[in-house]
């Protein structure tokens, strides 16, 4: 985290300098960039090459936490190197996956890379594994010491995440440790009301009203809507334990979270940021997720300004413009929007208009605060705008968007797949380029066991500017280039339900 | 309005006295019942039977505004009575249609009626008509003589308009009245940026940064968003020349409002509240506008209950709740959202939480506040929660949501429409029975020069129960009968594109 270096008097016209130094220089490093903090810097060289790093609970409560990658993926070597390519600073970096006699949960496939550009360090982390959550079955009649007689039983699930750190990996590092672990807590506070045929009106089973199922019937509450409220509330749990740990370690950042969980025949797709998840199957494609970003979220984020304009410490407009206004347009009537406006209206320039927007520039560029290029996510409870005391973090909202895909009713078939991954793949391919990849590519390769790992890796390859096994230059044709770090995992729908055939 | 008659002291117990006088009695009628507004009553009697009542503005300051139907129908006679029918008290009301000769805006169709069980007042309203907006070409060179010097033009468009009222029908006949005047006036405002090519920074055209039209572009900003931001701003105006025109008459009421309005070969669907518009093409169908209600509209409710807790008066709770709860569920875990929740959680219950909730009941039964089945539209500026100084206000929204449609891009088929209406014909319709009624009612029907009125009746005779020119008994079978007021606006869009070829 970054010293707060004092405002210019609030009165004070802002200078260009001022400005330069506050939102040119240094900001395009801020939002998406390499890691520059210095907590996390030392952690880092302390763990560099040890294949089992110390998890975070052992690394005791001052220590940060030390740079690694996901577990599954420790012991394997990186995806044999190209062949030599021109330019030794822009060759592309290894692919990494995980070794194939090591499969994830539901033999999903897994690829990532550090691409040209950036440090040596992963911003993005990845964690997936089986969840068990455990249930304790009460009789109608609760009593001192169902402790005891109380049958113990397991719910089992599945989870794949992915998390997308900015300022440094120490926020998603963290995420990938946490989130399963609160995603498993809530779902076993809750797991008495999934598991009925209805969500009870009261937890405990007892019926204090004769009418209350209708009650929940006539709302339309569904053991899914409990699940929905579980993830939400496990969201804001790892958010409040990662700004617990990077105040007690004195680390930095923050990091966008997409996480798929499977239980009871559904999949809960939930994400706080800008990763991305498709369905792809032969019958058409449809978007999981949605992206949060400034420029998403802007009537949001400019409604809390407008009911707590102090976040802005008078330092910041409210008002959207096309570009930053100067005193030349100082009385003209500009195009402008405000929280209440999906449409653009023209308002004459004021003094206060001339302050840099609260939400300023557009798709990539687009910033909070001019500082950070995603509306939610995980950690940066002490990021602060450059040379100032403003806070970021109210901004924020750790809170995902959940959506449902009933298995059941899915009917999945043999390549069916969901396609999960951060940023840096959507930043140069369209869904529909990701799945006519995809279709392509399992159609090829029916038989490889791999094959989900070798889709993850082919579409990585293609933000290399890579095609089908050679290289290609980034300034070669209309192929773009991520500069981005990209994590993907390929999940197979059929092979649940060959499973829960088989089973 | 009805006077604040005084609330139980804040910190005492509320009686189930007091919440059955609050909440069960009187409020079925509030929501969206027959008017008790003495004001609208004292104005309704000076005007019954006036062919040309007086408009708004000629009625004096203090004068309350008089009941009166669309101007398009005043001087129709009703359809034909059906046959006798069994029961007078539920015999179906007269469906009032134009005159033939009167045609509206692009041939368009209209119906109205007053469904069984209501007064004999139709809190529905309608308007339609050519908008011609002023515009002034400017010079390159603005001078001191411009305004002798420019070019006055016009810019035409059609707008048609449905004003469901609650609490009496005052202030659906004002909006009738003044939104297509301050639809106008925020037109003519901005339209030299809609006529330019690419709206311009600055709406005087002058550049002060060179790249400014750059800028614009790169926000994709254009025409069809600034209708949008003038639209937006017209419903908040007309709100507030409502709440000032109630104030001065002593009137009281509210009301939703669903505008169609064309420019330029675009169409914009604009609403707020309860009713709806939907495109049927031959195509397929589909709904030009969502429903603002208590529930559509709960987190937005409860995050203004969370950030202005004094709004709620310590008298509601902001959380959701299944049923109202009771003295019996202190201390039980039960089902429970708020206003940062989709999914549903468990929450032990406080005494807190026994208060009536913000947002309560579900389907055509939510209310806000206990007191109003929408959440968005025009006036209610003096509705408070009955027995209480708890404004209603507060949680409510003037601005519309918009949609677009490019008619050039579309290529509107023949029997291609829009079909707009109050809620009273989507309680008992679906969109695909309006859909499957349209299709076939236009292609047997080819031929009449008025069949799109005739289809707006016919689709009103479906709420009624009545089936193909007969009647049927609401008991009678699974027909939905509809209780409440219904207009119906049918729109051709293929009579537009024929008449952009003729002229």
């Amino acid at each position: 985290m970054r010293a707060p270096r004092g405002l210019p008097p609030a009165s004070a016209p802002m200078s260009t300098e001022w400005f330069r130094r506050r939102f040119l220089h240094r900001v395009p490093s801020w939002g998406r960039g390499p890691s520059e903090a210095l907590g996390w810097r030392a952690g880092l060289e302390d763990a560099v090459g040890s294949p089992e790093p110390p998890a975070c609970g052992r690394a005791g409560p001052a220590s940060p936490l030390p740079y690694r990658r996901p577990k599954f993926l420790r012991v394997v070597a990186p995806a044999p190197r190209p062949h030599p390519y021109p330019d030794p600073q822009s060759r592309p970096r290894p692919v990494y996956s995980p070794a194939p006699d090591r499969p994830l949960p539901w033999n999903a496939g897994y690829a990532e890379v550090i691409n040209a550009e950036k440090s040596e360090f992963n911003e993005d982390q990845a964690a997936c594994g089986h969840l068990s959550i455990k249930h304790r079955e009460l009789g109608d009649d609760e009593d001192q010491e169902w402790m005891i007689l109380c049958q113990e039983e397991y719910v089992t699930g599945c989870y794949w995440a992915l998390f997308d750190g900015h300022g440094g990996p120490a926020a998603a590092v963290m995420a990938s440790n946490i989130l399963h672990g609160c995603l498993r807590a809530k779902l076993e506070d809750i797991v008495e009301g999934i598991l009925a045929p209805q969500p009870p009106m009261h937890l405990s089973g007892c019926r204090i009203c004769p009418s209350d199922p209708l009650f929940v019937e006539e709302k339309g509450i569904q053991a899914q809507d409990l699940v929905i409220g579980a993830i939400e509330k496990a969201f804001q749990e790892c958010d409040t334990v990662i700004g617990q740990k990077m105040t007690a370690t004195g680390q930095s950042g923050g990091c966008t979270a997409l996480a798929v969980l499977y239980l009871e025949g559904k999949l809960y797709v939930a994400n706080a940021g800008d990763s991305r998840a498709i369905l792809v199957q032969r019958k058409g494609t449809r978007a999981l997720s949605s992206e949060f970003t400034p420029e998403t979220e802007r009537r949001r984020i400019q409604h809390l300004a407008f009911t707590h304009p102090r976040l802005l410490a008078n330092e910041f407009t409210r008002l959207e413009f096309p570009r930053r206004l100067r005193s030349e347009d100082l009385g003209q009537k500009v195009l402008f929007r405000d929280y209440n406006m999906n449409g653009w209206g023209y308002k004459q320039v004021e003094k206060s208009d001339l302050k840099y927007p609260l939400v300023h520039g557009q798709g990539k560029q687009a910033r909070l605060l001019g500082t950070l290029a995603v509306s939610r996510g995980l950690g940066d409870h002490h990021l602060k705008v450059l040379d100032s005391d403003i806070h970021i973090k109210p901004f924020l909202l750790s809170i995902p968007e959940v959506t449902v895909i009933d298995l059941e009713q899915q009917e999945p078939e043999e390549e069916d797949v969901i396609i999960m991954a951060t940023d840096g793949l959507w930043d140069v391919l369209a869904n529909e380029q990701v799945a006519q990849l995809t279709h392509t590519f399992l159609q090829n390769n029916r038989h490889d066991p791999n094959r989900f790992s070798e889709l993850a890796k082919l579409l990585i390859h293609r933000t290399q500017g890579r095609e089908e096994g050679t290289w290609q230059q980034s300034s070669v044709g209309d192929v773009l280039v991520s500069y981005d770090d990209v994590s993907v995992f390929v999940i197979p729908l059929y092979h649940k339900k060959q499973k829960s055939r088989d089973s």
